[in-house]
C-alpha cells in the first residue's frame, strides 16, 4: 500500500551494508518494502577473529601511497572497524577522509589537545575534499568535566550547527574526550557516525578501541554511558610525542593488565622492555599499542557488551574506580589508580591461594619499574572503599563480582564467589580502617 | 590461557538466548570462551513478521488463569517483545512479573499517574514475590520537563539506591514518561532492562512501541536519545479511563496516522467508527490499539533504526515538531501539533499532484470529527516553521525529508524530492509571513 519511491543503487546498497549506522542516502526518495532493508540484519554472526594486517593505505597519488600500516581488525560482524596504528597518520587525509559520511564534522576535543592537533586534523578532513565542512567543541581538560553539563555543551554545538543524521562525530584526545563524544555520538538524533583519534597511551592501547562510551556521575565512574562503536580508530604514534610523562606512564598500567589477563608472553616482553617504554622507544611503543589493541579487539568480538569475558578487562578497575571517586576524579590519573588497584586484585588472588607468590612480586616490580604506584592514597580507607564499590558496574543482585588471577601467568577469572575475608583482608593491608 | 570458572546452567542461558539484554547470572562466576556467548549473536535474523495471537497469560492457580489477550509480537530477532492488551492487566501480577529480571525494580513514573497507578503496579510486582525490591522516581508531569534536569534525576535515584546491571526499569505513563524511561535504562551503566507500561493513548498507540527514546532540546524535539527496545509493553486499556478527553483525543491523531501512511482498510474503520472511539467506546478502543500497535510493529520489524521505512510514522511530524518547539513545549499536546502537522502535509501533497482532492477533505473530516485542529496556531509564522525545521532528524545533507501522501488512499512516501514551491505554498497557506 505504499508508493515505490525510486532511485536505490548498487553503490549505496554496498554502503548500507557495510555499516550499521551509515545513512547514505540523502536527497533522494527512500524505496519502501525492498529487499535491501532485509540484508541489513545479521549479514555476518559476529565470531572470534582479530585479524592483523599490513594493508596500503593510500589510494590517491599524493597520499600515503606507498605507504603502509598495521591494521588490527575488530570483528563485530555488520559494526566491525579497522584500527590503524602508525606513526604520521594524521597527516594523511585519504585515511580520515574515506570514514568521514556525509559532509558535516564535529571535532570534539579539549582545551589542552585543540592547541596541538586541532588544525592538522582539520587540514586532513578538508584538504582536496571542498565539500566537508569541520566545526569543533572545545572541551575543558580532565577528568573532572567528564560529566552531563560538559556532555551538553557537545549537543549544543552539534544542534545549533544544524548538524544531521549524516554527520560525523570525531573525538580527538585522550580517554575522557572518547568517552564522552562516544556517548554523544550514540545519543545525538539516535546515533550518528563517529570517529576515534586517541592520542595518549590509555586511549591508543584501551578506552579508544571497544566501544565503551559514557560519563562519570559524582556517585561512581562511568554509571552513565553506551556500547556504541566507531566507524574505525585512527592511532597516529607521533600524537605521544606530545603527552607528558605521567599521562604515558598511566596508560602502561592497560598494557600490564592485558598481559596480566590473558597474554603471558606479552607480559614477559613488557619485563623485558618496560625501560624503552618509559624511554619513549618509538619501535617498543608501536609493538605495545598494536599487542595491546589486538588483544582488546579479540575481548569486545567475542563479548561486545560485557556479560561475561569482556569483564575480565578490567582487572584492578573495581579498586581503582573507588580510588578515583574517592580522591575527586582527576587526582588520581586512571592508570595509577588501576595500578594500585591491581595490586590490590593481585594481593587478594595470592590470599585466596589462587596464584603463586612470584607472580605478586612480579607484577609489583613491574610496576614499580614503570614509576606507577603499587598503593593507594594514604587518605583511602576500608569504608571509601567499600562505599564506592557498591556502586560499581559489576555488582549483580547485591553480589560484587571482581577480576581475580587464577592459575599461572596470564590467566584470571570473573567472579562473585570469593571468601569474603580475603577481600576484607586485602582492604586493611593497603588502608587505614 | 583463562581459568575455566564453572555454573553456567540451562535455567540461565535459556534466559540469556531469551534476551539480548538479560544478566542472569550473578553471583556465580563465568564460564569464559564458553560456547554460549556465540549463541547470543544473531540467532535468529530479524524479518517482517507481526503476530497476533490470543494468548492465555496465566500461569499460576490465582492470576489470570483464564483469560486470554491480545499479543501483538515486535519481531526484531533476539530483541524481540510481545505487546499485551487487554483490560485490568496491571492487576495480574504474573504478567509484570515474568518480564522482571534481577530484583530490583524502578518505577519511573510522574506525579499524575503516581497517584492513580503507582500502588497498584508495586503490588503486582511484589505480590508473591518478596524477592523483588521495587523503588520509584516520580518526576513532574509535562513535555516541558522532558529535558536532561529531569532526566538525571532518574540517574540520581538508580544510583543512589544501588541498582545494578540486573535490575528492571519500568516506565508508568504517557509518552514523555516512556521516552524519558527508555533513554535512561539505555544508558543507566551501558544498558538495562526496561518495560513499558503506556498510561495515554498516545504511548499505547505510537511512543511506547518500538524503541524510540529521548529528551527534547531547547532547539528541537527528541534530539538527544537512543533507539533502545523494551523487554514488553504492557497496555491495560482501563488505564484510558482516568484520561482527560484532551489526551485521549490527542492519541488518536497517531491512530489517524496509520490509517494514511499505510492502512486504508483502518482509515476507513475510523471513518465509521470515530464517534465510537471519542465516546470512549470499550471495544472500539481496544480494536484501534490493537491495530495500531500492528502497523508499528510491522514498521518497526522491517527498520528498526529508521534508515528508511520508518520514517513514514512521522507523517505530519516535520510541521507538528515545529509547532511544539516554537509554541514552547506542553502548550500544544503532541497529538494537536500532529494532526495540524499532517493536514500541512496532505496540502502539500495536493499540491504536488500527488493525491486527489477527496483525500484531503476525509483528513480534514476525520480530524474535525476527532474535534483535533486542523490548522497551527495563530501565532506561527513561515519563519519559525523554517526555522525550527532546519534541526529536524530527517535533514540530510541540507536537505529535508519529507512524509508526504501519493497515489491512493493509504500510500505514502519519504523523500526531499519535492518542489520547494509547494512547501512555500503550504506554509504560507496556513500561517502569517
Amino acid at each position: 500500500m505504499m508508493a515505490a519511491a525510486a532511485s536505490w543503487n548498487t553503490k549505496h546498497n554496498l554502503f548500507l551494508l557495510a555499516n550499521d549506522r551509515t545513512l547514505s542516502n540523502n536527497s533522494l526518495s527512500f524505496l519502501f518494502g525492498g529487499s535491501w532493508l532485509h540484508s541489513l540484519c545479521c549479514t555476518r554472526p559476529a565470531k572470534l577473529s582479530m585479524k592483523v594486517s599490513a594493508a596500503t593505505l593510500g589510494m590517491g597519488t599524493t597520499k600515503l601511497s606507498s605507504s603502509a600500516c598495521p591494521i588490527v581488525d575488530v570483528d563485530l560482524g555488520d559494526r566491525s572497524y579497522p584500527i590503524y596504528i602508525g606513526s604520521g597518520l594524521l597527516s594523511h587525509s585519504d585515511l580520515l577522509q574515506r570514514h568521514i559520511h556525509g559532509r558535516r564534522v564535529l571535532v570534539v576535543t579539549n582545551t589542552t589537545v585543540a592547541s596541538l592537533y586541532l588544525d592538522k586534523v582539520v587540514s586532513a578532513l578538508t584538504d582536496g575534499n571542498p565539500n566537508v565542512t569541520v566545526e569543533n567543541v572545545i572541551l575543558p581538560d580532565g577528568e573532572k568535566y567528564k560529566d552531563m553539563d560538559t556532555l551538553m555543551k557537545v549537543f549544543d554545538k552539534a544542534i545549533e550547527s544544524g548538524l544531521d543524521r549524516l554527520c560525523t562525530f570525531v573525538a580527538l584526545g585522550g580517554g575522557v574526550i572518547g568517552d564522552m563524544c562516544g556517548y554523544a555520538a550514540s545519543s545525538f538524533l539516535r546515533g550518528v557516525n563517529f570517529i576515534q583519534i586517541p592520542t595518549t597511551v590509555m586511549a591508543q592501547v584501551d578506552s579508544a578501541v571497544g566501544g565503551k562510551t559514557g560519563i562519570n556521575h559524582r556517585l561512581g565512574k562511568n554509571l552513565i554511558g553506551a556500547f556504541y562503536q566507531p566507524q574505525c580508530v585512527i592511532i597516529d604514534t607521533d600524537t605521544l610525542n606530545t603527552l607528558p610523562d605521567r599521562e604515558l606512564v598511566s596508560g602502561l598500567a592497560e598494557v600490564v593488565k592485558y598481559g596480566l589477563i590473558k597474554d603471558a608472553l606479552f607480559f614477559e616482553w613488557q619485563e623485558k622492555n618496560m625501560q624503552a617504554l618509559i624511554s619513549r622507544d618509538p619501535d617498543a611503543f608501536a609493538y605495545a599499542i598494536k599487542r595491546s589493541c589486538e588483544n582488546k579487539a579479540e575481548v569486545v568480538s567475542q563479548d561486545e557488551k560485557e556479560r561475561g569475558l569482556r569483564a575480565i578487562g578490567n582487572l584492578g578497575h573495581t579498586f581503582g574506580h573507588a580510588i578515583e571517586t574517592s580522591c575527586g576524579y582527576g587526582h588520581w590519573l586512571h592508570g595509577e589508580a588501576v595500578a594500585a588497584g591491581m595490586v590490590m586484585a593481585v594481593d587478594m588472588s595470592y590470599r585466596l591461594g589462587w596464584i603463586d607468590v612470584s607472580i605478586v612480586e612480579r607484577v609489583s616490580n613491574i610496576l614499580k619499574q614503570a614509576k606507577l604506584p603499587t598503593t593507594p592514597p594514604k587518605m583511602m580507607t576500608v569504608d571509601m572503599f567499600k562505599s564506592a564499590m557498591v556502586v560499581d558496574k559489576k555488582v549483580a543482585n547485591g553480589v560484587l563480582r571482581l577480576v581475580l588471577l587464577k592459575g599461572p601467568l596470564g590467566s584470571c577469572i570473573f567472579t562473585g564467589d570469593y571468601d569474603r575475608k580475603a577481600l576484607d583482608e586485602t582492604l586493611h593491608a593497603f588502608c587505614k580502617s
